[in-house]
């Protein structure tokens, strides 16, 4: 079993988002890595670097391969990356000289990235509009509603629920903005070889980019950008700025919920062991930890931006153990949000 | 399946550390959980606060509960903690007037949570003792070849292989120290009822404190430290103080293995999936990398000592989701040193 | 004297930028403050809030106003923040009914930060572009030669220089394009009043926003962004963001400088006092650092997100202790750069 | 004039801290980087390695030294140092046969660094011990009456003011003891010459250790420190440890503080520019505000654990970006709690 809070036991019903899980889960990065392998394969056949039948009887081969994870985990603990004892196994069952060649395990686990975040981000842009809608049904139900207005904690001028309620989902908007710019940056294939150069394409390699782009429904690019992470890191930070976002809209809702303020009415929180009473904001606060984690994730990835040379396994190996856990963070917090602002039952004074 | 690159499915293998996977497994967490329970019932039984003989049964069904994991997962969405779910568990199968009674989720939590870092620190110890060994054992057999001494990643002047491997052992003595001053401070119960100052246990608290650190063998203390977090945050600095000395140890080797400077053989190194000559340092690479994974999480632990009042659930559940990845972390980082220096074959030259 | 690496007697011979430093620089932010006043008094009088002939002496008074810097410093350590003092000097000299009404200190502030981005923009946007050149004269004089590719530090295959150069010079266009987009919105007019809700310009808060807006050159907005620090810590991630791109050229340069690499020639580099006959890449090593040091700091700005209610002091300040470092890392990393690649007197081999 | 907030024109007046200011300032490093030099020539006169009077000369000539620190600075940009420009300094004043030789940057600058935290350690202790008996004096006061326990920021059970300050000035007691386990590991000598190996001294090096170690009052060493910065990066968790516990005491302040809690009283408050009635717990706020900024800071000094090899310029710079800032956080954050505690005229209800 896990450590992680996201797949524990019983710390994932507080954690965990089976949705993003799944989009993140080694199966389905799996699935992105052989969609590779295939289009690879095909797109080599095309450009006549692989023997065009060769290359479709791999393809085949590939998509339809069983994968045997113990093998990819122990050459993942001998060569860093899964990618060889992936092509080992495949070589098993296609025609060798018409699968990888060419390719990398950056080019295999970037494109599959790729994939992934293409898949993430659909969640979250579908999470933010439904988010969206449902605080601007709070704010059409409560909005007009007097409110104390309240800076540095204390007691300021008389506002409006719109006016609080403005600033939870007014940054929404500018969310799925930032998205629909990060997306064509993140959604490329990542083709370089060896060394990034891709070299062994000869003049064939814009036919191969082409080929395995379109067929993964990826933007082509000019250049590997392995060692360039910048709109990696960027999507770490546009997740941190989404959860960052929550983690105030969760600060407000514990706040307002204390006794002596009572600015909100939910119809359930969490209980406790020793207080029946109590109606705990174990949603809200989840949304500061949430954001709280995501804002120190976020530093791993900028400095994981300082590759070596044509290659850094050191930095790259970083981003693994950060940006699924953003991703996941961002998601659950999202949801939780959503949740949320469905229990609402009053903000403001009748 | 996990997005933790400690637990997932191929990235486990490099990243995954078996014993203390087992160390922070949720099931042994849970059985930590329940010696507290049933501690607490046979302390609250010889203190007269419960009747003894139906502490004493109560106890004894506690210690063989079959725990209903979705169950408390369920409880955990809920409530944030998976406490309240455990004793409605436990109140089916054990006397309800004999369980649980005057304490609260975060006594139950928080013991368990010294419970953990008493073994964390037990495999700890022992790795960096290992280490240690190991080598010096290298500087018996190395250490007086000459070194060119690099400073700014410049040669400055010949030094000998000794005086680069001390900067890497002369550390793991201090950290052994540190480990042992801090074991004291967080090998301790967290004993303190519903807001924290044990009065529903009257003055019967001394005893019950007493009594239940006596049976988990942890130390006593005279207040409850749920939002005193000095201790877990020393300890999370502590790991990573550790990994980040072997993070140093990384990063020199990286820098020995490359062409032109040749200062290290390996008996193995990482294979590639385009360049099969290639032998790479994977290992010393992955100990830079969990060095920057710590010294990023470290932030987190230090944020989350801001707690609000009597109990933060938004603080408290911010070190769920890193502590058990930063002890994982600096236990990988040990096991791969351990191999590490075990599979050096050549430092300096002839 | 400061502890700031930026400003310090001779630290700042290494870290200093003074174009940026006047950009930040205290009387440049008062001045930006004054010129909000004035702005202030000025569309107050348009709008028919204040007496207009009034409000053109309040404003002509405000611009040359000579601010005491040592009360208002004093007033910063009882209020939090520096408009209060400010606000009393100006009554001292102007119109107090013609004057600041209906405005609050965050408007001063974030109106004069919006100010400051406009200046540290343009200087970044200048340099970014000067980098993009002198990379790409690097590029034309050296491109065809070859080098050997290295990956995770190992030779790996062949290359040329323009295939590293390219992962230099590439994502600086990115950048561009990313402050392209940054600047309308972080250029913008902060304005809410007491509790962010305009409230006290009534039905003239429209108009109070469009002429400040016009008089300062920055953007109108519908709502006070006070709460909302969105683009604020965007704009700390895309700093970031450029000093971790300049991280890896400085991280390429130092291994590419190492005896028995020799793969740069370098015009001048760092002595030693103990080495004369060394040349340190200091200037390589300092890009290294100064990313570092921005990823490390824009946790800070992510975390600074979390504000409570209507205004957050505690976050709020954090903001001003990170914000003006990243700024001058960024800055200062990219004159490095600058400076270092017209140093470069040759890269790869003849 | 700076950008950093601890030195700032006005922000100062929030942030400044005079005393630790004065620690740290570069004429106080100054006079600590001579004292070295004197020592040294001195030790190396006692050892015989220079000639005993010349040493003499040279000690005193070092002791009244002007520095130019314009040329420390220009010498800063070139070598990434200041120490090869200060020596040059020297040798045009003393005998440069009897000057800094044998010696090595690193020497310099890190024994000047076990000077500096030498004061800051008494600077805190002190405070520590002031704190604590303020805290001690407001329990002794107030510490009967009830006050509502909260937890999650709910209302739980009635406990005493006692119960919570507590939980403010018991960590106190762990943090002077902290101290004084680290302070012998921080206050040390620094001698490795050129590549760290002492080896300039041949068998001398003992006795110029021991000799300047008594002539500086620090403890010698067996062997340089200058890559192994476990001691360095233990004092910055300390220094977050502390400012940790102090943001924990800030943010419960701002919470009694707020209307319809009225927990707490004070004899004064921050004002507002817009509203007079207010009385912002500015204080409290700022505790909390530097808990965070040193709960991320201190990921970078751990982060500057990895060194390369003999020296990292990158990694060691990163320190001096960033200790400094993290020894004012902590000793702005102290005063700002003794002054606070002071300044409690209520807790709890009568």
């Amino acid at each position: 079993m896990t450590v992680s809070a996201f797949n524990h036991l019983w710390l994932s019903g507080l954690f965990g988002d089976l949705a993003m899980g799944e989009v993140f889960s080694p199966e389905r990065q799996m699935a992105h890595m052989l969609a590779f392998e295939a289009a690879w394969s095909r797109a080599c056949g095309a450009a006549g670097l692989f023997d065009p039948t060769r290359a479709e009887t791999a393809a085949c081969a590939i998509e339809t391969a069983q994968v045997n994870y113990a093998d990819i985990a122990a050459g993942m603990a001998q060569d860093g990356v899964p990618v060889p004892r992936l092509v080992k196994q495949l070589q098993a069952i296609a025609p060798a000289d018409a699968l990888h060649k060419g390719a990398t395990s950056q080019d295999v686990v970037d494109t599959a990235l790729a994939m992934t975040l293409r898949e993430a981000s659909d969640l979250i842009a579908a999470r933010l509009a439904d988010l969206e809608t449902h605080l601007m049904a709070l704010e059409a139900r409560f909005g007009d509603r007097p409110l104390m207005g309240r800076t540095r904690m204390q007691a300021a001028t008389q506002i409006t629920v719109r006016d609080r309620i403005l600033t939870w989902h007014c940054p929404l908007k500018g969310h799925l903005d930032r998205l629909e710019m990060l997306r064509p940056k993140t959604e490329k294939v990542q083709i370089g070889g060896a060394s990034g150069d891709r070299k062994a394409l000869g003049d064939k390699a814009d036919t191969v980019v082409a080929e395995v782009a379109k067929s993964l429904g990826l933007a082509p690019t000019n250049k590997a950008w392995h060692t360039m992470r910048e709109s990696v890191t960027e999507y770490a930070s546009f997740l941190s700025l989404v959860s960052g976002t929550l983690g105030k809209v969760g600060q407000d809702i514990s706040l307002m919920s204390q006794q002596g303020i009572e600015e909100i009415s939910m119809s359930r929180g969490g209980g406790s062991s020793a207080m029946p009473h109590k109606q705990n904001p174990v949603a809200a606060e989840l949304l500061v930890t949430l954001a709280r984690f995501n804002a120190t994730q976020v530093s791993a990835m900028h400095h994981a931006m300082v590759h070596e040379l044509e290659r850094s396994g050191a930095a790259w190996a970083l981003e693994w153990m950060i940006l699924p856990q953003m991703a996941m963070a961002t998601a659950r917090a999202l949801t939780v949000a959503i949740d949320l602002s469905q229990n609402i039952t009053r903000l403001g004074s009748d």
